[in-house]
């Protein structure tokens, strides 16, 4: 994997793999660990207080060398909080998502922060690129975890995004291989962001038995559910068949609302109750099928690609 | 587009690009200049009586010299008429969808058909595989028309059937330009199915305001609806929304028949009725923005495929 690109450049990295912020999964080991590997590792700040966003990031920092960010839903009610320490922290690195960057760009970029916002369809990726957003994240409907109510797959979303926007395109969403990421390049993203694979490491600060379920489960297992209040795709269980069944029958918004109640991310991800809280993944669980380390992803990652590079080069 | 595999040897065809059986839209006229274009052209008997097939089928012999096939939705009452139109004129070729092909496989063979199935998931996959068909069609979800229930999309769906089938994989989904194509070849699928850009080429039987819509639409503006009575994507309009509205609602089963009523495609598709009918697309409608002939749909496909493989070829 030999590539060269304004992704690779931007974030100074060696390879164009971005570690998803995900909840209560992507701390300091996980981003260290994928940062010291050649990618870019992001703490998840969406299940962090302030003061443990600060811890994760000094850990992280003793950690690697390496350049890593952090990952900021901008929905946080402090949300200032959290950029009062990155900035004072002087991390240089934020992937934003769940919100607009518009409000809190200029501040970010005062600070010579890089800025990258996470858009599920052309019209929000537009419009990070006016803000001023270095790169988007387009992340397609097969991505765990909240998505766009447009239900745009990363096949269609990619190409579509590239062809509109002038800066670069991170591909999000159903990419777990060295074949996808050999398709997302095909497709003109100049990165990729993985998620469920990097859920599933020795490194992820989820429980054990959430990685076991994303071992064991095939792609059909994931579904989505909260379309009225949020869509997330998460590992079918009691709790989304529970969902499912309100929103057949017509559920409101706050009956939703009080049937999601609060932390089940918590409770499923980094408690390990499956049945009763929320496993969020993505479709591409079909394609792992072992806990393994940071370092042996990269190694497979990497593998595949170049044998699948090699394979489709002679087709002209 | 130099591309030699065992999609291209089934077939005889020069490109492994296969036209979508779609109804109303790929008679004669589609099926033929696809095949005289170097892929593989599909009659969609999906809209025609015996006796209409027969005839379609004797016309675009006389169009074309090269392989084409019939697309055969299994669920049709009258399968066993259509069967005999195609043994009795020497069909090679055949696409089964919407059902089971176990039933029909053994008459088919016996005849030295060609059978392939499209299939939404690794289940049907193998099933297909188990009965004797010579290849798969994986279909994800952003596929325009009848859709499978798990959702699956292309980008996850095509690597995980790769890898648990021995007979090769066709790509369906999402794919509109030369880079799909690139990015269905890293995923290890051996050929593509295109439906919504074939859709509207001007040899398409389909109604000019379909057409136009194609055209007009981006990825956005399609939808799945009847979830539980069969899933579909198509355009939004005004019938969606009622759809959408009465699926909300909690409707039943027989509710939603009721909505669905009859011909609804036919009405959208050939009679050009947006609002009340049924205009089935894809969400690559998004990537197709002018109505082109099959000749330069070729042309275009072949020269972003070639410009795709050159810039990803140096990343080894």
């Amino acid at each position: 994997m030999n590539i060269n690109n304004r992704i690779t450049q931007l974030f100074k990295i060696r390879y164009p793999i971005v570690q998803a912020g995900m909840v209560w999964v992507s701390g300091w080991k996980l981003a260290s660990a994928v940062s010291n590997n050649g990618g870019l590792g992001l703490i998840g700040a969406g299940s962090m207080k302030a003061e443990l966003l600060h811890e994760h990031i000094i850990k992280c920092k003793e950690a690697t060398q390496n350049p890593f960010g952090v990952n900021l839903p901008l929905l946080r009610k402090d949300i200032d909080n959290l950029i009062d320490i990155i900035v004072q922290e002087n991390i240089k690195i934020i992937f934003t998502s769940a919100g607009h960057p518009g409000k809190y760009i200029s501040r970010l970029k005062e600070n010579g922060i890089i800025v990258v916002h996470v858009v599920p369809n052309i019209k929000y990726g537009l419009k990070a690129q006016s803000v001023g957003c270095d790169a988007v994240v387009g992340e397609g409907v097969e991505a765990g975890g909240h998505n766009g109510v447009d239900e745009l797959t990363t096949l269609t979303l990619i190409p579509a995004l590239v062809d509109a926007l002038d800066i670069p395109v991170i591909a999000a969403g159903g990419i777990a291989d060295g074949r996808g990421i050999a398709a997302a390049l095909a497709l003109g993203a100049e990165g990729v962001q993985i998620g469920t694979v990097f859920a599933a490491t020795v490194e992820s600060s989820a429980h054990e038995n959430y990685k076991k379920k994303i071992v064991e489960c095939s792609g059909i297992d994931t579904t989505l559910i909260f379309k009225k209040i949020g869509l997330v795709r998460l590992i079918k269980n009691e709790f989304a068949n529970q969902v499912k069944a309100a929103e057949t029958a017509g559920a409101t918004e706050q009956e939703l609302a009080d049937l999601l109640g609060n932390k089940r991310e918590q409770l499923g991800i980094f408690a390990g109750d499956f049945q009763n809280g929320m496993m969020e993944a993505g479709q591409a669980i079909g394609l792992v099928d072992k806990i393994i380390s940071v370092e042996a992803v990269f190694q497979k990652l990497i593998l595949e690609f170049d044998k699948c590079i090699s394979k489709i080069s002679v087709t002209i």
